[in-house]
């Protein structure tokens, strides 16, 4: 069965489908309809998928490109061949993009769909967890700069996105592992019960069992599509998504993007926040042990790389896109399942706390 | 006087501002308030008009950076030392750029701060008459690719534009007569009248009158601001606004953007439409011959690059933007100040039209 979501966006609202065998079916083929249409996706992904993927659109099949995979190839550079490929196809404005692959390729495809001609329609079919309950929802696109990640961008929403549970079987289980750390920080932001369920399904979850994986994807798709109806252009509400992830860029940032999963790196940035939201007397410390806990049963990291010091933080928060007048906002918990946005964290508290967190 | 129009676009409308002095005056400071600012100029401009633009701001001064001229900087990779500055002075997503120069520039600066956090507020500051009277106003932003122009961009409104009318009087008179050639296509479009206007007082324009160079200037941004208003995104109505610019961008990548000024290659489009739509039984031939005769009293060009085949047009134009299902579309004229969008021009004319156009 295809359960479906809306992201309500006015003239630019757009189905999410959550099912499993979407990706081999006829759906994608009933989107492109007869445009002009490129998939792209990558070199691990297209061994896997691509063969099948294209089978569904029988006579009609779209042109493809692989690109080369990581999370090193997100620059402004790293576009070239995309847009090469736009040309090559002869791509105009009523042409059609298919982005098959995990979030580092959703990012630079909807980047170069949104900026190509001033923008064209694309298609979001994410291939990772992190990418189907994340970055596939939204409408944010970009790359990488040295200087900060995701940094160059624009908002350029799709015309519907493709989650198929059946990708998730085959994910390595660090992969795995690296999306539920998004979840959990669904759970964090609001909604306790998401919290305690993923607590006392780990197990289900692990094993890749269909139910559970289902149950998760559509509960984190259903808080971010109502998160981003609300408030597009994260003016406000949006915000709070960016829980742990002040910290988490940081991280990616100081580790160059290499040997860090975007979703691990999250993780350690939610334990962060819980432990600031602890010394500023809101959450208590067992539920400070209780996340720890629950990210520690999924094998993810609570504590920085080696190395990386309360400065580098300092250093690599002050480009955060959130800031403003150079102020650092942070996303901190009042409780689990209730986030707040704090503009006047006091540094000395904030200091410590990363000297504790970098302590091995 | 300071006299302003709007460019309506509900919570994106901002004022077009036309006037003499503007660029000394404190109007930049007062829009910019306590915000952190970056003036981008560029080396030609800088020592005319950066220390004097500067002054306005007393002890509120913003940064700088000044790049090199020339549309071959208007790349991808052309962006990095404005992106490097963007982060080298830790902007944020409430900083303010200010774009003070011509075309090139307004496109390079506004794409940067359309996509630099996902966007971020900036201000056009027009110093040429072709940039006051064209891509100043509308929004639209980019950069180049090697197989088109301006085929990689964003729309991306500026708070506003200050338009001062003192610069058209140091630009030299080629430039003056390439911002000639995009009033004349207004007229061309929708406004008989300037088009008589204008032939009456071409030695006045020549001649850099301000009165007469301010009529011109804010006619043309009204029908603009009109136009931009009704159509932001260019699904009809705007599109007029192409008139000579499917030929003209042809003529501009053929001649890899050196020796040719955008509004030169525009005259030679309206001289091709103007052609174009003689043949197809709408201009009666005194009309071309006015067309032509005007054109030429600003000493602008009517006949395309030494060198330059039909052929070339086709190749070129199979990329033009506006492009539906692989079919070219022309933007061509009923009457002097009635265009329309033909979606379906005979192959066969349009070739012979190109040839007679390519013979010397």
């Amino acid at each position: 069965m295809t359960y479906s979501l809306m992201v309500s966006l006015g003239t630019r609202s757009y189905p999410i489908y959550i099912g499993c065998g979407l990706l081999t079916g006829r759906l994608c083929s009933d989107l492109v309809k007869s445009r002009k249409a490129l998939v792209v996706t990558s070199e691990k992904i297209a061994p896997l998928y691509l063969e099948s993927f294209l089978s569904g659109f029988e006579d009609n099949r779209p042109s493809t490109l692989i690109l080369p995979d990581g999370e090193s190839t997100k620059t402004l550079v790293g576009l070239n061949p995309i847009f090469d490929s736009f040309f090559k196809n002869k791509m105009g404005r009523d042409s059609m993009v298919l982005a098959l692959g995990g979030g580092v390729l959703g990012d630079m495809v909807g980047f170069a769909a949104a900026t190509y001609q001033r923008g064209i329609r694309w298609v979001q079919i994410p291939t990772t967890l992190l990418a189907q309950v994340d970055s596939s929802v939204g409408g944010k696109t970009g790359v990488n700069h040295i200087c900060g990640k995701n940094m160059i961008g624009a908002f350029h929403q799709p015309d519907s996105v493709i989650i198929d549970i059946d990708v998730i079987k085959t994910l390595p289980r660090r992969e795995l592992c690296a999306g539920i750390a998004e979840i959990i920080k669904y759970g964090l932001i609001g909604d306790e019960q998401l919290i305690k369920w993923i607590q006392d399904s780990s197990r289900l979850l692990i094993d890749k069992n269909e139910n559970a994986l289902s149950h998760v994807v559509k509960t984190s798709c259903a808080m971010k599509a109502d998160i981003v109806s609300r408030d597009e252009r994260e003016t406000g509400l949006r915000e709070l998504l960016n829980l742990g992830h002040t910290f988490g860029h940081a991280i990616e940032t100081y580790s160059k993007h290499k040997n860090w999963l975007h979703g691990e790196a999250i993780a350690v940035g939610l334990s962060i926040a819980s432990q600031i939201s602890f010394h500023l007397g809101y959450l208590r410390q067992e539920e400070v042990n209780q996340i720890i806990s629950i990210l520690s049963s999924f094998g993810l990291p609570v504590k920085p790389p080696k190395g990386m010091q309360p400065s580098h933080f300092l250093d690599l928060m002050a480009l955060d896109k959130k800031n403003r007048q150079g102020k650092t906002r942070f996303i901190l918990l009042k409780k689990i399942g209730d986030a707040f946005v704090s503009e006047d964290l006091d540094q000395t508290l904030l200091v410590n706390c990363l000297r504790t967190a970098c302590k091995s």
